[in-house]
């Protein structure tokens, strides 16, 4: 599968999140050598009465523990949106090799906005990161939860 | 219950962790009104298998389960080391109102080191923070447990 496929996967859960009342974001986490989709999901912070559900923390937690294994280093994540300092901060830790996102998130992201938590002298683990992969349909989401709500 | 109260119980926490081979980190959630203890927890990234399994993390996501409420306005979060990157973002989310936590964090911290989260353009709810409350042995806590894996 190519990126835009993963990515298409990562826009579906995003779409299912909106459709629960939850920030239309969503994530997959794929296996480098294999290709496999090792874990999906979409934001749960409302269901889950939990603010650390965002969709990278959920499918790092899942693929981790399904691996038995803290460290996923041959895995690259798929996520709609810019990661908060939270995810960017958790990806480091999980050794992902590469972050592909959707949209841009000027307010709230901490990949290329805010702390820029992969340029900090704290971050130990940079993976490789490529922006605006389906950020169109990705930013449409978003605008079309946040003008809902208004 | 006094803040020295409650960052011993942390230290307790910490120190669990250690014989358990987790980095000897714990923390306490308060309630501020009625200073009950709602939840209390030491890292359990290894024994997880979940690198976001941090003790702030840990206690944020069970108090927040328990009150079935993905935010924590008037509670308030001990831990025996400064939050890193990924536990301060969850600590904003989290609407905790106050940080009183013991080691600074020079290498991995992310309140008064590396991307000084709550600092950010892109952090929206900011606690008090107070560093270094029972910092000589959440220090020795640590210097032990990485001086034994050398």
């Amino acid at each position: 599968m190519s990126a835009d496929s993963y990515m298409d996967m990562a826009l579906e859960e995003a779409r299912a999140a909106a459709r629960r009342g939850e920030v239309p974001v969503g994530a997959v986490l794929v296996d480098a050598d294999s290709g496999e989709v090792l874990a999906r999901a979409g934001n749960l912070t409302e269901e889950m009465n939990d603010p650390t559900a965002h969709a990278e923390i959920l499918v790092i937690r899942a693929a981790a523990g399904a691996k038995g294994e803290p460290r996923l280093p041959n895995c690259d994540l798929y996520v709609t949106l810019e990661p908060c300092p939270m995810c960017a901060t958790a990806i480091s830790f999980a050794r992902l090799r590469r972050v592909y996102f959707g949209a841009y998130d000027p307010k709230g992201g901490g990949v290329d906005h805010g702390p820029r938590v992969f340029e900090s002298t704290s971050c130990h683990h940079r993976p490789e990161v490529y922006g605006g992969i389906g950020e169109v349909e990705a930013t449409k989401l978003l605008k079309d939860f946040f003008g809902s709500l208004r």
